[in-house]
């Protein structure tokens, strides 16, 4: 939304791809006439498969390769490929990328390691590669990576050895994968599970294309209907994040899996690639703004693109389920609740109707039609229609168990299956059965397939996330306005940073510096009672040691009777301070203590923290974050997401508490960090004192941190 | 342990379902001469695999059936059976079942539905049938229940139509379960993935063999060696706790799936069955005090028995990770952590001696050895070897994805796994590979396959929880004193609360009355300053408003001056209560304020809870429960194990709190609570205030709550 949104320039950036995925020719640097080699199973591959481009070896030594015309040098090729493959040692790697460029290649996989992977001296010399492409206006690929597959036109630029498995199957899925050997195995599982896989982008040491370039592509490319991918660590915040919203935008899910999420993993993704991996949190609080799904396993990631292909993403998803097994339909339940997928109950006469058909049915939802539905194979179909009509739900859980595969029922079973989902093709229908000898003839009428429920209830939710966030795409959202914001050259005082705060929407406590006695009563009258009062002088730091703070002034009486006090103890305590009158603030009581603050990210830049003041934030790690800006209604949702919410929702006997206040400051402060640019390092607002609702909410300290003269 | 362990009776007991289980002759009351009925199922199956005992049809109508010879009656039958399966409609169940213990038979299933599982009729007539059963001694299994098979001697008294799908394959699983259809899912899916099941008991309506009994057969029985369960509800508890703690001791792993987790869940566990779900936190704390781990799913469940069979359950596991790809090892690493599976790091001089073999390689843990090893094959096993020796890991995870399958280091990779693992046969070897057709052999040499790692990696951590808890079965677990208490005829004061916690161990915040100024000094010096002073009047209820309570006094003299005020106070506010003196207490400071409390489970009877005060309980639910009495060492995991713990351990710059107090304090209420006996209806120590460690902990408030005069 708002900010990093696909550009038109980011949509031809996607597109500049094109050669690289799509190419109509290719040449190969370091081609080997031996085909189980690095530099010749490019060419054996697109042989075997019949790719109908050009394919141009090129080896000094050879006249032919593969029984292919060799060329001695770039120079000599005949045309400039569409995309050439470099496959050398890696102090050749660079003055062939120079003699591409210069004979107008526009597309570069780079196979040949030796680069950043390897250490310092690798680097600069990877650094020089981004160069060298960057001059020639070249898309490549790589170093290090293990290349492109794209099956639709079998075009195979990679040394892959997977494909000793089998060639890729027919399917719309699309694997992106900083990992060679990881997106490798998604692919290989993807095929051993009969999940096609059409283009497959491994990315390497991303001298130059990124992960966000190969989702953007895929975002928009027709070969691919659902994209896999995997991250250890994103370098490229804003083609990245334009491909997430361009996925988004044409209603293709991503699920994602990003890996580094435990501190062990952390560890181990830094020693394995150069990432600096960003925080965990920002990540997933990143796709989550998008609706991008995070897998936990290669397994899940299967799964939720497998139901992702049937390309029906509710955008309120609910589960209704049909089990012959009552043992089952709680095992399902638990699932639905520990994933977050509402099952709301049959309505009433429906149930009535279930429950005279079978007297000892359970008709609620989970809706268990029992053994002696075996009885009357009629009665599937009333049940199932039921559920589907009656029940209205977005996704339907159909559990046989073995049943499915017996002699005598399973063909009755499929054939009443069949006719309830050709009468409703809009739900998503998804079968949980001990039968793999069925689950072709299944898939082919429609459904989805899973042997264990508890999975199909994982893939069935994560649908529904994807309708929720193409949903949200589509409807307008509002521009977030940004405050005027003009930092000082130093790091301001509490005083000050209070000051920027409020004047762009977060509110401090209201106080006001009052010389002389009649002016502090005027303040005191203009915030209205109990206030309280301060000492204010520049050489007393702890007030309250010396008795400078006076709570619960009531009146203009104690206002003036508090002021001589104060004044008093400050020339008794310290009589050589400067006394400037006092600070009189508005008394705030029976407040939630939250902690609001802004940091900046490394990759995505200024991300606000929200969360419950004390235990909670040092000892719960209760928080939640977003990238800024966002609005009111994301940072409800923000807050309301805190484990700790129930403090502020009337836990405990308390009043509820003003959210609607905290979710507008909360907001306001995504702006504040937006407008106030890159010099901004931090902001904390703690405690932000939160009133029972209608009340408002305060900022009773704030820091604001710059980055050391930077920008 | 201590409490309900298994009794020798017990272990009879459980000895007991033999002729259910493992009969030498069935008859069949209700036998059907069409093999597909219900009634025929039994004596197909066992005629069709070879069942050696003797089958005796029980039909009036017929003389034979399926091709044996058939009795008209009970009482015709050349014997009393080992077991009968009664199969015929509910009105004719009960005069079966007491022909057959006039026969003298001892053991019956009884397959006919329509008891306690339909209404309030069936549950008194199921009332009865428990009655008929014991009075003749008969182990009766059912009604309403799928039945038994036990593979070993081809016995079948089941009617599952699983077996249309293929006959249980050889293996040593033993399936437990309340749910006939769920119970044979299990079986069906477990055939499915190769996973032999021996023997498969269905509970059903439990008139009077339990799950408790099942798992007790199995957990002593030579053809079972790992238990899968299905539980709904608990209703034994005697027969359960002994069979979960004879388990344990013959280091049998018992994986439990128990639904009705979930809100969802245990409103569905309810309409399905007639059971009383008990609360489920009891529940796992119960499977967690025997060291049963509950499977989330049935493919976990399935995962872990897999890994079961292999036998090995190191007490103390460790996961080294070998692997070909750093994405996955990071993956790896991922899932370990969050299945809390140490995986330490290699020795130091290891890791050097393997760098200097592959420069690029990474190995720390997981040991990532790249695609240079495919280079040079015998680099496998150095790795290999390494991580077993060097590292000593219990449990190895090898990640090689599709490259297990490959046409040329397929098979040079299996031969120097088989070498690597023949010599260190002791160690859990896992592999995970995208090689379906190698499955086979490298589970012949001893290995488990998983295609997904982190899949294997929970299987592997739930071997290292099943042999912790086996290894504490063999320490000799200290019996607890249980201290003598005597409950008051009716509920009793905080006062006389506090003093029978306090003969127990649980100590209160020492306080004295004193009717004069002498004797509160008195009290003071002997508890120590500072003490607090409370007005001491039953006809003063609220202290505090009428200024009845005197904090910080710190000598004699304010003691003297204190006990003066307090009783001006107390005769102007109100000069018509009966003054009694002062209570001198000793003033708690900087205290954590804990909550302490034991209930009564329906079925497990006392439950000890221990949590943080305040906004821990009530609004995040911080809780921890154990089954009543434990031992301090047990207490102190509890406590350790709450979310807020770090606020007990030094969080936010607090010294730390007196930990070992409140475990020994935790561990006398247990006590105190079985002592107490079935009359202690609850308990609430709330707050209990832990001081810093050495200072030991207080109640400060106490309620004893009894039953409505029961017992």
């Amino acid at each position: 939304m708002s900010a990093a949104v696909a550009a038109p320039s980011a949509l031809s950036g996607f597109a500049s791809l094109d050669p690289l995925v799509r190419p109509r020719s290719v040449a190969l640097i370091g081609a080997s006439d031996e085909p189980a080699r690095i530099g010749g199973r490019p060419i054996a591959y697109m042989k075997e498969r019949g790719f109908a481009g050009a394919i141009y070896p090129v080896n000094p030594k050879r006249t032919t390769v593969q029984g292919l015309p060799a060329f001695a040098s770039i120079a000599d090729l005949p045309e400039a490929p569409d995309v050439a493959i470099i496959a050398v040692p890696s102090a050749l790697a660079i003055p062939a990328l120079e003699e591409l460029g210069a004979k107008g290649c526009r597309a570069v996989i780079c196979f040949t390691a030796g680069f950043a992977e390897m250490d310092e001296k690798g680097a600069v010399e990877q650094q020089r590669m981004t160069e060298v492409a960057r001059r020639h206006g070249i898309r490549l690929l790589g170093p290090n990576c293990l290349g492109v597959f794209n099956d639709a036109i079998r075009f195979y630029g990679t040394f892959t050895a997977s494909f000793e498995k089998g060639w890729p199957i027919p399917g719309r899925i699309g694997i992106a994968s900083q990992s060679g050997a990881y997106g490798t195995h998604i692919f290989s599982a993807a095929l051993d599970r009969g999940i096609g896989t059409q283009v497959c982008i491994t990315t390497g040491n991303e001298a130059e294309v990124s992960l966000g370039d190969a989702l953007g592509w895929m975002a928009q490319a027709p070969e691919v209907d659902v994209i896999c991918a995997y991250a250890e660590g994103i370098r490229d915040r804003d083609q990245f994040l334009a491909a997430l919203d361009l996925a988004r935008r044409n209603r293709k899910p991503i699920v994602m899996m990003k890996v580094g999420r435990s501190q062990l993993g952390g560890a181990a993704a830094q020693s394995h690639t150069a990432s600096i991996a960003g925080d965990d949190a920002v990540t997933q609080a990143v796709l989550d703004e998008f609706g991008v799904v995070r897998a936990r396993t290669t397994e899940e990631m299967l799964d939720i693109a497998y139901a992702a292909t049937r390309r029906i993403y509710p955008a309120r998803n609910t589960l209704g389920v049909l089990t012959v097994s009552g043992g089952a339909g709680v095992l399902i339940s638990d699932a639905a609740e520990a994933a977050g997928l509402p099952m709301p109950p049959m309505p009433e006469e429906a149930q009535a109707r279930l429950r005279a058909l079978i007297p000892f049915c359970a008709p609620r939802n989970p809706v268990d039609c029992t053994a002696q539905v075996t009885n009357d194979l009629k009665l599937i179909s009333t049940f199932a229609e039921s559920v589907a009509v009656d029940g209205g739900y977005a996704s339907i859980l159909s559990f046989w168990s073995q049943t499915a595969a017996g002699r005598s029922l399973g063909p009755k079973l499929h054939q009443e299956m069949r006719a309830v989902r050709e009468a409703h093709p809009d739900r998503l229908w998804v079968m949980s059965m001990l039968a793999p000898n069925k689950v072709r003839d299944y898939e082919a009428d429609g459904w989805l397939c899973f042997e264990d429920p508890s999975r199909a209830v994982v893939a069935i939710e994560a649908m529904g996330r994807f309708g929720a966030a193409f949903a949200k795409a589509e409807a307008s959202s509002p521009e977030i306005p940004l405050p005027q914001v003009e930092l000082p050259a130093t790091t301001p005082s509490e005083a000050v940073a209070k000051s920027l705060l409020a004047g762009a929407g977060i509110p401090a406590v209201p106080e006001h510096a009052a010389p002389d006695s009649e002016a502090a009563v005027a303040a005191a009258e203009s915030i209205g009672y109990p206030v309280v009062l301060k000492i204010l002088s520049p050489d007393i730091i702890h007030k309250s040691e010396m008795g400078g703070v006076l709570l619960d002034i009531a009146d203009a009486g104690q206002v003036r009777q508090g002021f001589a006090t104060l004044l008093d103890r400050a020339r008794h305590h310290a009589p050589a301070a400067r006394i400037e009158g006092v600070l009189v603030a508005k008394q705030i009581k029976g407040a939630v203590e939250m902690a609001l603050g802004v940091f900046r990210d490394p990759v995505f830049g200024p991300v606000a923290m929200v969360g419950l003041g004390g235990i909670f934030i040092e000892v719960l790690k209760d928080v939640a974050f977003r990238r800024c800006p966002f609005d009111t209604t994301e940072a409800e949702r923000l807050i309301r997401s805190l484990r700790g919410f129930p403090l502020l929702d009337g836990a405990r006997g308390r009043p509820k508490a003003d959210v609607a206040a905290l979710a507008g400051a909360l907001s306001a402060l995504s702006a504040f960090a937006v407008a106030a640019g890159p010099r901004l390092a931090g902001v904390d607002v703690n405690p932000m004192l939160v009133l029972p609702a209608g009340q408002g909410c305060y900022a009773a300290d704030a820091v604001i941190e710059l980055q050391g003269g930077s920008h």
